[in-house]
C-alpha cells in the first residue's frame, strides 16, 4: 500500500523530477537489495545514484506512508522490514537520532552499516558517529564512508574533488562490501584502517585548509606591517616633505616592494625551524627528544609557506615585468631624455652600474626559476613519484641554493644604498634592508651548520647516536 | 613438432628479432602457465612481455604449425590443448572471430577469461565486447583487462599514459588474479566494478578529449569572430579611410585584442550555468528536478572551459609583456620624444592616468595570479588531495573574485573610451565593449542571488527543501 | 626483570625522551602484538608509530638487559621469546646479521616477516635482501615493505614524499597482513607483486635522480660549449677588435643567446630517436628487431630532455622580457633618441622589419606556450588521466607543432643576417645558426616520414606486419 501510494505521490505532483533515468520498480533476478534508512538530501541523493547503478533499494523510515517523494523505483517501509530485507545499510539519519537504532538490534545483526554521517562541528561529541554505532548495536559490521562525498557527488557520480571515498571500519568483510559499492558506482576506493579512524574522517570534510591558516596568517600579518611604514616612508613622507601627491605608486610601485619583501622573508620562514631544530639536537645530543610544540606546528607548514612566498615571487615577477609598460615609468624616460637635450648633458655610460643592474636580474632569475622548480615538486603526484632521497635533495639543497639567489638579488638591489643618509626618511630605514634580517641569519647559521665538526656531530645524532648513554653504544652496534 | 619448427623459423629467419632477454624455453617448476589465444600483434606483445616477467606461456592458434615467429620460449598448439593448460587466458582475437570460442565452452568452463579487445569505433555492436564473451561462454569468468594499454606498453611496462591497468567483471576470483598478473607485469591496477563497465572501458582508448571538444569549439568560434571583426575595424578601416597599412598589428597587437576577449568570456561562461541553474532552482522550488538537456552539458565542461580561458589568459599576459620590446612600439616613443623636443611641447604628468594604468595592470595581475590558482587545483592530483568544501571554496568563491577582477581591469582599459565618437568606426562599437556584456550579466545577476533573502530560499531548496510540498516537510524534519 | 630495568633507564637518564604519547605499557585486551628485531634507529623510530597507533610492541634483542633505551611501552626480550609471541615480526636488522636469524627458523615458521632493510649502495649482494631471507628461512612469509620511507616518516607518519608504502612478497596472506598495518599506520600501500621486486624496491630509496642523469650531463655540455663559444665571439673578440669592454653582457646578453639555443636543441632532440626509429623500422621491415642500445636509453630519457628544455625555455622568456628595464637598453635608446636630434636625421617607419619583429615575438610565445601544455600533460597525474590516443597525440602532433614554432621562431630571429659577413667573427657562424641545424634536419626527415607512401609502410610495420615473411601473411590475417 505505501508503495502505491508513493507511487502516486510522485506521479502527481512532480512527475518527471528524480527520475533520471528509466527504472523498474520491481528488483529483477539478479539485482543486489540494498538499504537506505533516512529519507533526507543525503538518504535521496544516494538512493537515486544507487538505483541507477543497477541496485534494488529499499527506504526505512519511520512513517513509510508519509516521507515525501523517493527515488522513483524505490520502496519505502518500516525500518524492521527494511533491515531485515538487506544484508547492507546506509545510516543517512542525523547522529542526534541514532539512538532509535539500537532498537534495531537484533534485526541488524550481523548486517553491514555504513555510516554516512557528518556533524557541523568538530568535537562535537566525545567519539565518532561510526563509533557510537558501534556501540549501540555492537553485533554490525559497522563502516564509515560516503561521508567525504557531496550530496551531488553522491546523486551524480564523481567528479573533481568527488572521486574517491575513504571508508574505515573494524571488519574487513564489511569493508570489502562497501568498497564494491563504492567501486560500482564509479568511485575510487581508499582504505584508512579500523573505525578509530571515522573521526579523521568525519573531520575532513568539515575542514578549510587547517594547514594554510598560520602561513595565511603570517602572510597577511607581514603584508599589511609592510604596506603600512611604505606607505608612510614613499607616499606620507613625500606629501608631507615635499608636498608631492605621488599616491597613485601605491597601485604598483608600494605593491611590488611589499610582495618581494613578504615573500623573501616568508621563503627564510620556511628553513629557519630546520636549523633551529639541527642546534636543538647538537645542544641535547640526542634526535628522540621531542621539539617544542611551536616548532613542530612550524615545521609542519613549512610546504604552505614555501607555496604562499612563492605566489607572492610570481606576482613580483609580473609587477617588475609591466614597469616598462606603465605611463609613469614612460613619462620620467621622456622627461629624462628631453631635459638631458634641454640642458646638452651628456651621461657616460657607467660599466659597474650595468654589471650590477644585469647581475640583480640575473640572480632574481635564476632565484624564481628555482623557486618554481620547488613549488612543482610539491605537487602531490610529482612528490609520490620521487623517493625520500630525491624529495630531500630538491626541497634541502636546491632550497637553500633558492634563498641563497634571492637573497643575493636583494643584496644586489640594495647596493650601496645602505650607506646613504638620504634612505633613512623620518629616521627609519629602507624596507628592503628589514627584509634581509632573516634569510641573512639564516645563511649565517646554515653555514655553521656545515663546518665539518658539526656537521658531522649531526649526522652521527641524526643517524641515532645519543651523547648521553655512550657507555653502552658498543651493544647497540650490532643492531640487534 | 610444432614447438620445433617455431624454432627453427625464429632461428632462420629473424635471429635477433623477438628475444629480448634470455628465457628457458621449458617452464621452470615454479613458473605459472598462461595462455594466449591470438598469434596478432597484441598477442605477441603481451606473450613477450609475460615471458620476461617469468610467465611460461602457450599460445592457442588455429593453425599452430605456421602461426609465424611467435616470442622465443613460447609454445603455439591447439585452441583446445591450450584451453585444457592454463587457468588464465588471455583472448587476443578480434570480436568478430569470437564465435569460435563457443566451440571450446567445455574446455574453458571456470577459466578466468581476460578480454584485451578494442573495437574500431564506438557503439559499432549492441553490446560490450566481454559482455558478449560472457554470454558465449557463460561458466567462465570474463573479465575485461589490459585494453586501454599500447601494444608498445604491452611489449614493454608502464610509461607515461600506460601505468593503469584498468578492469572489471562479475567475478571476484577472477579479477583477483588478473589483478595479480598486472602488478608482476609492473602496471597498477584500478578496479571499475562489474563487466556492466566494459564499454566504457573499451571506448576508453578510442576517445581523443571528449569533455574538451566543445570548449574548443566555442573558443574556436569566438577567436574567428572577434579577429574578423578587429580585423576589419583596425586594419582595413585604416587602409580604406586613411590609406595606411598597417596590416603587421595582425600579429601582435591583433592578437592581443582578440585573446583578452576571448578569455574573459569564457571565463564567464564558466559561471553563467551556475547562475541559470539556481534561478531554475528558485523558479521551480526543488532541486530534484533534472535540469534542461543543454545545461547539464555545459555543466559538465565548465572546467575545460575554464581551462582553455586560462590559457587564453596566458597568452595574453605574454603579448602585454613583450610590448615594450617591440620595434614599432620603440619607434613610437621615440619619434614622440622627438617631436616634442622640435615642437618645444612640455607634455604635464596626468596623476589620474597614472592611476588608472597603475590600478589597470594591478587589477589584471591579480586577476591572472587568482586565475592560475583555479587551475593549479584543477590538477587531479591536487583536486584529490582537497575536501570538497575546500574545492568548492577555491572554484566559487575565489572563481568569482577572479571574474570581478578581469571584469574590473576591462572596465579600466576601457574607461571613458566608450563615450568617445571616434572608437566608433563603421558605427561598430569597440571589441572591448563586446567582450563585458557577459561578465557584467554574470556579475549582477550573481548578487541578485546573494541578496539574503534569494540566498535563504536557495540554500534551503539545495537542502533538500521543496516548495510545492509544504505540507508534509514536518514530517521529514525527522529525517527518518 | 628487563621490562623493569628497561623502565628504569628510561626514566632516569632520558625521561621525556621518547615517550610522545601516555601510552600503558601492558597490551590492552583488544590490541595486536607485533615483533620488531634490532633496537636500532629503524627499530626505534618504527616501534614508536607502532606504538601510537595502537599496536602492543615486543622487541626481540640479543642482550635484552642492556639494548639502550626504547620507546616507552615497548618490552624487549630474547629474540626466540620475541619471536613466538607475534604472527607479524618486523627485521630491522642490517643484512650482514640476517645469519643469525637461521636459527630461528622454527620458531619463526608461518610467522609474516617484513624485511625494512636497505643497502648502502647498489649490486652490493648478488640477491635481494628480502630473497636471501626467504632462502634462509623457507617456512615465513617474507614481505618487503616500508624500507622506501624515511626514519623519520616511520617515526612521524606520511609526509610529502613519505605517503605510500610499496610491498612485495610471495604470500597473499602475508602482503594482506602487512598492507593492514601500514594503513593502520596511515600510509597507502601499493602492491609490486611477488619477491622478485624486491630488489627494485631496496634500489629505489638510493636512487638520485637516474633518468634525469643523461639529459642534465646534455644540458650542461651544451650550455658550457655554447657559453665559450659566445664569450669569445661577443665579449673577447669585442675586446680585441675594438678595444672595448662589453664584459656586463654576460649576465643577461649572453645568458639570453645560451639558453634558447640550448632549448631549442633539446627539445629537438626528444624528437630525434623517434625519427632514427621509424627509419630503421622501414629498413629492417619489421617492428619486432630490438632497437640498438644506445637508442632504447635515449628513448627512455625523451621526457627528461624536454622538461630540461623546458625550463631553459623557461628562462629564455624571463631574460626576454627584463630587456626593456635594462639599464643599458634604456641607456642605448636614449642615446639613440638624442643622436637623432642633434644629428637632425628622421628615421623612417619600416613596414617589413615591423612584420618580421611581430611574426618573431608572435611565433615564440604560441611555441612557448605549446611547450608549456607539452610539460603540464608530463604531470603524473595529469598524464595518469588520458587516454593512449590522448597523450601520444599531445606529445606527438602538439609536439611537433611546438618544434616547428620553435624552429621558425628562430629562422625569423636570423632573418637575413646569416648573409652579412660581419656576422662571422673570426670566420666562426653565428651560434643561432648552430641552434637551427638539428632541428631543421629533424623537420625534414619528419616530413619525409610524413609522403604518403613512406608513411603507408610505417603504419604497416608497426601494427605487426613484417616485410620478410609475406608468405605466410595470409595466415595471420585471421589473427588465430
Amino acid at each position: 500500500m505505501s508503495a502505491d501510494r508513493q507511487g502516486d505521490v510522485s506521479k502527481e505532483s512532480k512527475p518527471e523530477s528524480v527520475l533520471l533515468r528509466p527504472l523498474g520498480t520491481a528488483a529483477a533476478p539478479g539485482q543486489e537489495l540494498v538499504c537506505v534508512f533516512g529519507t533526507g538530501d543525503m538518504g535521496r541523493s544516494l538512493g537515486l545514484r544507487l538505483l541507477q547503478s543497477g541496485y534494488a533499494v529499499v527506504y526505512g523510515s519511520r512513517r513509510p506512508h508519509s516521507c515525501g517523494p523517493l527515488p522513483q523505483g524505490a520502496q519505502p517501509t518500516g525500518h524492521e522490514e527494511a533491515a531485515r530485507s538487506a544484508a547492507l545499510v546506509f545510516i543517512c539519519v542525523h547522529r542526534e537520532h541514532y539512538d532509535f537504532l539500537e532498537t534495531l538490534a537484533p534485526q541488524l545483526k550481523k548486517k553491514v552499516l555504513v555510516d554516512v554521517s557528518n556533524n557541523l562541528k568538530k568535537n562535537l561529541y566525545p567519539e565518532a558517529n561510526a563509533e557510537y554505532l558501534q556501540r549501540l548495536i555492537p553485533g554490525a559490521h559497522v563502516v564509515k564512508a560516503f561521508n567525504t562525498l557531496s550530496a551531488w557527488a553522491l546523486q551524480n557520480g564523481p567528479s573533481d574533488a568527488n572521486r574517491q571515498v575513504y571508508l574505515c571500519g573494524n571488519s574487513d568483510e564489511g569493508k570489502q562490501a562497501v568498497a564494491e559499492v563504492a567501486t560500482k558506482l564509479g568511485f575510487t576506493v581508499l582504505d584508512k584502517g579500523s573505525l578509530s579512524a571515522a573521526r579523521e574522517l568525519e573531520d575532513f570534510p568539515l575542514q578549510l585548509f587547517p594547514e594554510w591558516r598560520m602561513p595565511l596568517r603570517v602572510a597577511v600579518g607581514l603584508t599589511a606591517s609592510f604596506f603600512f611604514y611604505l606607505l608612510i616612508r614613499d607616499i606620507i613622507y613625500a606629501y608631507v616633505d615635499q608636498g608631492k601627491d605621488v599616491s597613485f605608486r601605491i597601485m604598483v610601485s608600494l605593491a611590488n616592494k611589499v610582495f618581494p619583501i613578504v615573500s623573501l622573508i616568508m621563503l627564510s620562514l620556511c628553513y629557519v625551524p630546520g636549523v633551529i631544530a639541527a642546534f636543538l639536537q647538537l645542544y641535547r645530543g640526542t634526535k628522540y627528544r621531542r621539539f617544542p610544540d611551536w616548532l613542530d606546528r612550524w615545521m609542519l607548514c613549512r610546504k604552505q609557506l614555501g607555496l604562499v612566498a612563492l605566489a607572492f615571487a610570481f606576482l613580483h615577477v609580473l609587477y617588475t615585468l609591466i614597469i616598462p609598460i606603465r605611463y609613469y615609468v614612460r613619462f620620467r624616460l621622456s622627461a629624462s631624455t628631453i631635459s638631458q637635450i634641454k640642458e646638452n648633458r651628456t651621461s657616460v655610460f657607467d660599466t659597474t652600474l650595468a654589471w650590477r643592474a644585469d647581475s640583480y636580474y640575473s640572480m632574481g632569475i635564476l632565484g624564481f626559476g628555482l623557486f618554481l622548480l620547488l613549488g612543482i615538486t610539491s605537487l602531490p603526484s610529482v612528490s609520490n613519484a620521487l623517493s625520500w632521497r630525491e624529495f630531500s635533495f630538491v626541497q634541502s639543497k636546491l632550497g637553500y641554493l633558492t634563498v641563497f639567489f634571492c637573497t643575493f638579488h636583494t643584496y644586489l638591489y640594495g647596493w650601496d644604498r645602505f650607506l646613504q643618509p638620504y634612505g633613512y626618511k623620518w629616521y627609519t630605514p629602507p624596507a628592503y634592508l628589514l627584509s634581509l634580517v632573516v634569510p641573512s641569519l639564516l645563511i649565517v647559521l646554515k653555514l655553521l651548520l656545515l663546518l665539518p665538526c658539526v656537521n658531522r656531530s649531526l649526522m652521527r645524532i641524526r643517524q641515532g647516536w645519543e651523547r648521553n648513554d655512550a657507555e653502552d653504544g658498543s651493544a647497540r652496534v650490532l643492531l640487534t
